[in-house]
């Protein structure tokens, strides 16, 4: 990871940004969804897509039908984004409201991938970022849905976290106010898995049931 | 809302497409945090960031001295997003893996705000948007820090969802693979109000207690 330049460097709140490896790479291997972004005729884009991250490398996927992944494809600037929200900090004055939250915000160049064998690797990881141990179980993926698949690397250039898990941080002025104050925390829950109506005698694998984020 | 144009055309999964007004509002008032993009000499930025509606205008909220805020002050096109993550969809081969999700992305041109009936507008409906309830509970914002906070609105010119809302769609010839397939659903938990350890004798609202998203 190289060092910050002025693409990460931030304008406010500097003490919240956390732009080690560790942090950075545990908020990205937990959301299932990024956002990306890019410019088309000087005009911005987003698209949010599911994704996953190999050492300093984040892949995307898509069909080779997508403009998206055609305009990538010719090798782009994107930023990418990730955000998980921990907490509401609910402060007695509005204020001082904010959330708790963890989020990168990563820039590179988009890149092809067309070697056989570093796209297989992508399949597998995409799979095991979204749930571990399903690979090995369903079926994988054949040539003809291979080819119908454009794998995209994006090797983060540069990189920064951004993380506030503090408490309420109110004026000393409001601290008698008779304002419920505090954190209310929030996550991501897993509900009962919900078979295909169609399928029968298939028991719910553990890596299913066990199912965390 | 305008009918839709280039920016908004899918190229895949049209029948994802939803443009109806209620659709879009609604995910726009579920989610907490938005992602903006825009362009600054050439390179795409996202900055993740809180955000309310009101009826067609997304607003934004920041410090008079972050510089993402002094750009968006000039007026300049922004593309927002938000994404909503319902389920993974587990289907017998990796190929038909899915998420089930609801997202909008908006295209609109940055406006400051410097009307004071729109700014104190803006400011309740940011802290109803998070929290209903809060805004008549918590002490409301002093001219000071009013001064201190910038407010960003972003009329929608043109905006589409798109919804997976489905089950699995395996192949015709996987459909009896001894692999489980099927939803897993996921939803924003909300957990025990965590109250500041400095305060006592504030007992917690119902509208925290019972707070849902």
């Amino acid at each position: 990871m190289k060092p910050k330049t002025s693409r990460i460097e931030p304008s406010r709140y500097a003490k919240r940004m956390r732009n080690d490896e560790g942090t950075i790479h545990t908020i990205l291997d937990e959301s299932l969804v990024c956002h990306v972004s890019y410019v088309l005729e000087g005009q911005p884009f987003i698209i949010p897509t599911a994704y996953c991250r190999v050492d300093n490398t984040i892949y995307l996927h898509g069909s080779v039908g997508s403009h998206f992944f055609m305009q990538m494809a010719k090798g782009i600037p994107v930023c990418i984004a990730v955000t998980l929200v921990d907490a509401l900090v609910l402060a007695r004055s509005v204020f001082h409201h904010s959330l708790n939250y963890r989020s990168v915000v990563a820039f590179g160049t988009t890149r092809l991938v067309d070697d056989p064998a570093e796209r297989w690797m992508a399949a597998e990881r995409f799979t095991e970022h979204v749930i571990p141990g399903r690979w090995n179980d369903a079926r994988q993926p054949s040539k003809s849905e291979l080819k119908k698949t454009m794998f995209i690397a994006v090797e983060m250039e540069e990189v920064s976290a951004k993380v506030r898990d503090m408490g309420v941080g109110d004026d000393p002025e409001d601290m008698d106010a008779p304002v419920w104050a505090g954190l209310l925390p929030l996550q991501l829950s897993v509900g009962a898995p919900q078979q295909d109506e169609v399928q029968s005698g298939v028991p719910v694998p553990e890596y299913i049931s066990q199912y965390k984020r």
